[in-house]
């Protein structure tokens, strides 16, 4: 009881303060609590797996929505396929398996019997095991390539434009809240196509829904690239990607497209006739972005004060809190604030209507205002007895420092709420675009690029400023050197950049020729 | 290639004819056929796991959606929780545990290594064993309860109302598409309440839910009712269920809601401090349904010719076949049914807008058309040059001979169509009510059961006619009875139904005496 007394204390003294530590004073850590200050997730009992909460799962479920349309837009259409894959499809292709045999979750067993555990104490083990091990899907390309040799037979059958929504399982190591789970949720598009260009084509047509989706959902700032060969996924021919710069300026790798060449046909067998009866393989790509998008956004738009949600994804759009101090104006005020929630509901806004909260619960006007606060909701609006007679309500913008609230008549908040919330999404990523231009730079030399991001340090990932940026340098690849590089600076070639600056240069490192600079950084 | 020729060619002559068999000649296969025809899904090669097709998963986006927006409005939020659950969670309450553990898929590594195969050939193997192996959920109570547990700490927190759309893992030994697959989707309820009534409440109400979303969206009669004791789910206090009976008068459980009790407060340690600090354990319910409901409204309306959809869940509702035999008339044909799509795409129906497909593939009509039937959308419109210029359209209703087709001018059509649907949907629920009630009879002694029944007949499972339907009799429930008429019978206990007749008699097996009548059936 007093344990639980002193937890009950000390969570409304957390209500009523910024979340500690500071981005300044310790990013990680930073994250970390917001992620829980926001109660989007945390961490279960199962190693490396979280918990979505309600409101990370509603965010998700606002990233499906806008995703899925723009997918099915895009001629796609949704299917399911199975968790479990037998270990002999996981091998066929040879770069594939290497990629994720050090991270699969195996299943040997499928029951449990009555036995002596490792532990030495009674109870179940293990029983019945498989014939063929099933590893749980880290990625589904050979289990859908199985599928796809037995639906395409035609050139009529393609092209084969598939997506699924599902949970995938990588064991990482080092696990940190959406950045990096063991299990995570996901989306993987999957296609089929009779010709090279148009399986190229598809490949970056992806990128560039991820980068819309990214920069007017998100408003997160992407730079569309293609990842050089150490960096790409395994088994596939190219890997783009949309890399963004999170506030403390490392890249976040958001987003990937890949051309997987014949490949996974060869693997899997996809062959179809043409119209002359030749038989050919497919030419296959494969697309992905998971909840590892909500870390970014975090990371992108939180603030010191916890949460801060891009309007057109949010949960709700505004909590509407009634002020009832005085008794006998209670109920009118309540009354006010739900008429003016009924008003809103009925305007449209991002795909969807807008969403609102009327928070009428029975604990400190400050707390609740805290709350909502760290949770990141675009506006928070207080009715009290004096702005109901005056017809108006004190709103607070998410976007600006959390004192600055201002009055506004009743009709005109309905009438400009649209406004205001397109407004906050393109300043978020207006503020974004910002940090990043700031903090990207061109880099000419060898020692400039040394200067830039610093000599590796391990204090870095344990909370210490991130020395450097975007360095945009002329690059020829080089497998070996980026290996090095990623020893000494911690430091990646995130991508070749697709638009953009297309003027030649020679490599910093090698002297060789580049046609275009590449996009360096520390990244998560 | 002459393989894929003769493929094709089967194809092709398939496409032109209704299912085989029959429902009357082998239900079981028959079901199977509709499957496959209707390109809803098909087996894969890992055990027991089903690809869902495009087709099919997006009649599950559809009750999905419905029910989703069922829950929201009676105040569930969504959430998600780990995949993998260790065993010592799953072994923390007994009964639940027990009815699990014969059929769990069972992770034992963590990574894979080359070496040995046990077929003895080198390959990749099992390696990173993990300390405590982990269950892969055939439901979440445990693992979800461990959630709750933090979560809960004041009577303020409760109730806690979530939900869950998720894959689960059952590993059973005979397996058909959508009714019995090792990993099938489904969404599992999860809520905890500071009363016993509460608890008892919600159970009630969700039953409301699944018995609502059945009749109004599926079309499908159902019964709800409480399950008897050998027929509750492992660790629940009451199990309720919604019963529908299909074609063949077999039973199917569509959806169950538990009320738990504290059982599995007790074992997650679910407490919370009621307003006066005394600490009481939490009474909690779960309830799910899966895509086993795909199954249910396959057996409850497909015909001989295949699917036959309900219109308020059909992934499309009208298909306009453009008749285009002459080259002149072609594109003038084309875009009017363009436009027809486009104005029937404006209009509201069942939460969404019309959903219409234009089919201008170059295929033969009659494949084209039978394609369609067999996919059971509910209209075909078919337009050739002559139907154009007479603003007319050729519609043919899918509950209805498909020969039964009928012209009605454009502009009538697209003002009747939601009418139409509407009076499908309906149709549907009075046709499939009526085979269940022709087939429900009032038993009152033992003799007159059996001779419903007949004696158990492997033969009914490969295919034979099923004998009986539901028998509504005076029961005193007695688990070793209904071991000994399952194993006599195959029949089994469906439930005792929470409404209607409830005029008490004797137990038409002991003479005890009985509140109300029970339901008996032979079930999938």
């Amino acid at each position: 009881m007093s344990n639980e007394k002193n937890a009950q204390n000390q969570k409304q003294a957390a209500a009523q303060t910024a979340i500690t530590p500071t981005r300044a004073e310790n990013y990680p850590e930073w994250y970390q609590q917001v992620v829980r200050a926001a109660d989007l997730a945390e961490n279960s009992d199962v190693r490396g797996c979280m918990v979505i909460k309600p409101w990370g799962y509603a965010l998700w479920e606002n990233i499906q929505r806008s995703l899925d349309k723009m997918f099915k837009d895009t001629g796609h259409k949704n299917a399911y396929f199975p968790l479990f894959i037998p270990l002999s499809y996981f091998e066929k292709e040879a770069e594939h398996v290497e990629g994720f045999a050090k991270e699969c979750a195996v299943v040997t067993h499928h029951r449990l019997k009555p036995g002596v555990k490792a532990d030495g104490k009674e109870g179940l083990i293990p029983d019945g095991e498989l014939q063929e091990p099933l590893v749980v899907r880290p990625t589904s390309e050979t289990i859908i390539g199985a599928s796809f040799a037995k639906w395409v037979q035609s050139y009529r059958d393609l092209p084969l434009l598939i997506n699924q929504w599902a949970n995938v399982v990588r064991w990482e190591m080092r696990t940190r809240l959406f950045l990096r789970t063991a299990e995570f949720l996901w989306q993987e598009g999957h296609t089929a196509h009779a010709t090279e260009k148009e399986a190229m084509d598809e490949t970056l047509k992806m990128l560039e829904v991820y980068a819309d989706f990214a920069e007017n959902w998100m408003a997160m700032p992407v730079i569309k690239g293609e990842k050089t060969e150490g960096e790409r996924f395994p088994g596939a021919v190219n890997t783009y990607c949309i890399e963004a710069m999170m506030q403390d300026r490392k890249a976040l790798q958001a987003g990937t497209s890949h051309f997987l060449g014949q490949n996974f046909a060869h693997a899997s067998d996809i062959k179809f006739s043409d119209a002359e009866g030749k038989i050919s393989f497919a030419w296959t790509t494969s697309w992905g972005v998971s909840t590892r998008l909500i870390g970014g956004m975090i990371m992108t738009h939180a603030d010191d004060d916890g949460m801060v949600l891009p309007p057109r994804l949010a949960p709700s759009h505004v909590v509407i809190i009634p002020v009832t101090h005085k008794p006998e104006t209670a109920q009118a005020v309540l009354d006010f604030c739900n008429r003016l929630a009924a008003d809103l509901r009925k305007i449209p806004y991002a795909g969807r209507t807008i969403d609102v909260e009327v928070d009428n619960r029975d604990i400190r006007g400050g707390d609740k205002a805290w709350q909502w606060i760290k949770k990141g909701i675009p506006l928070r609006v207080e009715v009290g007895p004096r702005d109901m007679e005056q017809d108006s309500v004190f709103m607070a913008r998410r976007d600006r420092a959390h004192k600055d609230k201002q009055s506004i008549k009743r009709d005109e908040f309905v009438a400009q709420v649209t406004t205001i919330l397109e407004d906050m999404q393109s300043g978020l990523f207006a503020r974004a675009k910002a940090h990043r231009d700031a903090n990207m730079q061109r880099i000419d030399s060898r020692a400039e690029f040394e200067a830039f991001f610093g000599a590796k340090n391990e204090a870095e990932d344990s909370g210490g400023a991130v020395k450097g940026g975007f360095a945009l340098i002329h690059y020829s690849p080089d497998p070996k050197l980026e290996d090095e590089l990623k020893a000494k600076f911690a430091v990646t070639c995130r991508c070749i950049p697709v638009e953009g600056d297309a003027e030649a240069g020679t490599c910093i490192f090698s002297g060789k020729p580049s046609a275009r600079r590449a996009v360096f950084a520390k990244s998560y």
